[in-house]
């Protein structure tokens, strides 16, 4: 692969238009994000750009100042740690953060990124399990760089992307309980359809076998991360006789769920059930009683995500960078010893 | 006062330039923001630019596309639910918005209005209860409208505000407590120099009076609108033999606090000890037991002040708007009816 070239003047932009049989200012016109070309010329000059490795120029007055943070969805409880991260590392490097909210949980709207290419900021910081090929492809042939960070665990291997260690998380939430003394410990994950909840699982698992405990298969169970996951798989497997001593909860939302339905039904935290969250939203810390949680860093891989949008646009990184950042387990007060077994 | 010239092309500015006794280069440079000129002949200026009622003409190309919103702090529960409200209008109005945290309780910095007057944004919304003489002079100057979303109740006469109906909020909290048949309620209110904490107080008060009870001063207390105000003051409260039935807490944070208090000393709520709170953020509804409370209609505030920018920005407002939203309750389970008085 050749070196790209660090900037492309006019003459350069009226070779790319020659490549492609089309004119200067329809280059131009695919350059600014303009919809007046037709999808079919946008894709061929896209293509050229991107063999000419296309950049910017950096300092262009007026421009650069701007990085741009995207979700799928601003309801996510997450959403303000995340934008927290990215402003952070913006108000130090002197750029603003601009907040939108596109598309489904795989790529923001093809609105955005129209908006994007017009508005040219120093780079985009993406909170998507995927971008589809299309939206890859035009980012790249404008030469703005993206990063995703991804809660979900689960990035294509051509993204540039940053997440944190789902298993260890699981691992340890599980190992702490074990510690206090409980061998029937039940895990509610995530969703079966994103590979977070797969690690975090795994992580339980291997907490156990390792611990030489069985894992109750019955005591397994797939949530949704919200409230109600939680409540409702909880409520299944306390009202049982042979209820599990401690929950691994998988979210810090399904652990309220799991608080109140062990409240429901008459259930002491931590006297006789514990519970793990995993999160450590800011509310773990406002419950009654207060979470023991897995810390995702969240607004650190926020940060880390804005760090490098910022060093690939002074063009220093050679590969793609995927990172992960440490979890680490909060002990507060909704974990407890097991108590001596009544009979 | 004459009609504002709707553009002030480049004859315009030579003769503010003459007046102001300055070149035509350092009007320029004050429109936009740079730092390079002396404060006194930057006040000149602007004070020479706003008689002329200097507005910037609409649809520059790559300009105006941008909606600000500043923050004194991201930290504050409310952030995301403001964040939300301006992007919903945004999005409708094809406008992205910059979220910027910034100054004090009272003002955004210096900073913030440097990049602000550089960006050249459709308006901006504030999240502070005032703004700086300086800070209004500028924007003013550069005609670019600002709205201020004041959950704090206290905005300046001369500046357009939206807020909520906080003297209200309180009232519909302790009719409800009364008509539930509790008559020994307390009140812990935010912070003594906010004037929404006073509104919702006296809203309790009201309340009360209407109702021919009896407001017992040691139940009254001004807390700090986090857990802990509302967990000590209620902790002191509670841990006495007269102790109230039934607490307002004005704010949802307090409410959680008060909560943790009452399951501290082993009170059931809501069989022994009623609770309502203030804000209705998301968490209100994950509590165990979920928090009765009044909806401060957050979201709705800043998609208003979204609104009115832009209307401002069109140049459709005659006066000063001074907006203040309905609050409503939200009666969920940490409520109930008075039991039968025991020995």
């Amino acid at each position: 692969m050749s070196e790209p070239d660090v900037t492309i003047g006019r003459a350069k932009l009226n070779e790319i238009a020659d490549q492609a049989g089309v004119s200067l200012s329809t280059v131009s016109k695919v350059l600014n994000g303009r919809s007046d070309v037709a999808a079919i010329t946008r894709k061929r000059v896209e293509g050229i750009l991107d063999e000419h490795g296309y950049q910017r120029r950096a300092g262009l007055p007026g421009r650069n100042t701007l990085i741009e943070l995207v979700f799928p969805d601003l309801d996510t409880v997450w959403a303000m740690e995340l934008i927290r991260g990215v402003e952070n590392v913006a108000k130090a490097n002197g750029l603003s953060v601009v907040v939108t909210e596109s598309g489904n949980r795989h790529s923001p709207s093809p609105d955005w990124i129209t908006g994007v290419l017009r508005r040219r900021p120093v780079g985009v910081v993406l909170v998507f399990s995927d971008l589809s090929e299309d939206a890859k492809a035009q980012l790249r042939s404008r030469a703005i760089p993206f990063v995703i960070v991804d809660p979900a665990g689960d990035p294509a291997p051509d993204v540039p992307s940053v997440g944190s260690a789902n298993w260890s998380g699981g691992l340890m939430a599980t190992r702490h309980l074990i510690e206090l003394g409980h061998s029937r410990i039940a895990a509610i994950t995530g969703p079966d359809d994103m590979m977070c909840s797969h690690a975090r699982l795994d992580g339980f698992r291997s907490a156990m076998n390792t611990a030489k405990l069985p894992v109750d298969e019955s005591l397994v169970a797939f949530g949704n991360f919200h409230v109600d996951g939680g409540r409702d798989n909880a409520r299944a497997m306390l009202d049982r006789d042979d209820r599990p001593t401690a929950i691994f909860a998988g979210s810090d939302l399904q652990a309220l769920g799991v608080l109140d339905a062990a409240r429901s039904l008459g259930i002491q935290v931590p006297a006789q059930l514990s519970i793990v969250g995993y999160d450590d939203l800011q509310l773990a810390q406002w419950t009654s009683p207060s979470l023991t949680t897995v810390h995702q860093p969240l607004t650190r891989m926020a940060e880390e995500a804005a760090r490098l949008i910022i060093r690939m646009s002074e063009g220093e990184l050679e590969s793609i960078p995927r990172v992960d950042l440490a979890t680490r387990l909060i002990v507060r007060e909704s974990t407890a010893a097991l108590a001596a077994r009544s009979a």
